[in-house]
């Protein structure tokens, strides 16, 4: 990679840290009190978060073209407007509305910044625990300020993995991936929001993630704070149409990735 | 049931809330600085989160003892010593090790009180979230003092199931598991903490929850949360040996429980 890091993603980077913590404290006041809105207005849960999510992006959208209208922004709810400066953001506003509908506290906002389709900053953010994890290339990842450095020792038999999958993945896929991973003595989560459990990847709260289909703003930023952080992963098709496409999501600390890439079959 | 809520339970209902709000917060503190434990001691991780286990099981013991010395008390940490009041505590000192060992906020205090092996008392509190879950017999279930009552509307279909396994459940039972409640078209999460699961469904965050095999100090809190809060649960052999021995359990809200029995064969 021959991007050269300087002003322009340091700007950027900063940004992103603060559109995130923006934009999780206004997701959170919808989430505080999401049961009254349901009730008061009579609408149906998914409209709620929809509201939040829509509202939330374009927080994080006008933040952006305040300050680099010449980016490309690629968001969950009002997809891809591409930009002429070379860099695109991938936003996920709400990553976990099955959590956030349901008021379990495992969501977060998910913010990456590509360049030649790599991701330059990854930035999620957690409101209901205050955490903000935050990386840039060659700059390596933090939680809440403090250096992420993955552990060499760690693999899928000594730690935990998280798994994730939605409709467009069969029943019968999601159960070989447990029942592979239980029998090559591991064990698994899921607390329903992919962008978080690569977030713990990072933090080596997990020693992998698989999903078999995520999209950009899903899991690009994760990818980035995995990498900064000491970890690997199976690359993203950000290219041309790939960027709006889903895909297969892995990632993984050094004494997982070979383990994880043979379970997932992406060797 | 013709046990009759006095001064003896609410005695012992509110000691259970304190010792559940002290004994996080001594959880906390170890969870806080778990890494720096582990770095500077070279202890194995599982054994910084067992001498925590232990301090606050005793924590809590020592506060059942002072106020109540007839009550008997079942700990995971330090076994059952039969008391002669006919109340039992059934206490998980830190319900979800394996989240808190590896730093992820998903772990809770639970503290049951039994009467004729019927859960009358049922406290739940995680520290990460500050969310205290209290429950007692006849006086409904309550989250940091919010009454909780279950939506009748709410079912496998259109809300999320937590599920549970352990190295007591085979392999292909956990698969098969995920595969028939995925065909049934529900969805589901496993956050690492079973008793934090289940006081999920007593606040509807999660529409039901089943794990094959439970000890009695991880689900009786719960179930006396859910039944509380509106909901029902497949009964735990809380008598003799079964006390100490492992079990099915399942909770649910009313419209989950058929679908989860059936599921689960527990019919």
């Amino acid at each position: 990679m021959l991007f050269s890091p300087g002003l322009d993603i340091d700007a950027r980077f900063s940004l992103a840290r603060t559109l995130a913590r923006e934009a999780g404290a206004l997701a959170l006041t919808y989430f505080n009190i999401r049961e009254n809105l349901i009730v008061e207005t009579k609408a149906d849960p998914q409209d709620v978060v929809s509201k939040a999510d829509r509202e939330v992006e374009q927080l994080i959208r006008a933040g952006i073209a305040a300050a680099h209208p010449d980016d490309g922004v690629l968001g969950e709810e009002y997809g891809f407007a591409p930009g002429t400066s070379g860099f695109t953001w991938a936003i996920d506003p709400i990553d976990g509305t099955s959590p956030f509908v349901n008021g379990i506290p495992c969501w977060c906002v998910s913010i990456a910044v590509l360049h030649d389709s790599q991701p330059v900053i990854g930035v999620i953010y957690a409101p209901c625990n205050e955490e903000l994890y935050a990386s840039a290339l060659g700059q390596g990842a933090t939680l809440n300020g403090k250096k992420l450095e993955l552990d060499r020792s760690r693999n899928i038999r000594n730690g935990v993995t998280g798994i994730g999958a939605n409709h467009h993945v069969q029943s019968d896929v999601v159960g070989a991936m447990v029942v592979n991973l239980l029998n090559a003595r591991g064990t698994f989560i899921r607390n329903g929001s992919g962008a978080l459990m690569l977030a713990y990847v990072a933090a080596g709260r997990l020693v992998g993630y698989y999903e078999p289909y995520m999209h950009a703003w899903d899991c690009l930023a994760g990818y980035c704070l995995v990498r900064e952080a000491g970890g690997s992963f199976h690359p993203f098709p950000a290219e041309g149409e790939g960027l709006t496409k889903g895909a297969p999501v892995l990632a993984a600390c050094p004494g997982a990735i070979d383990d994880l890439r043979e379970l997932a079959a992406l060797v």
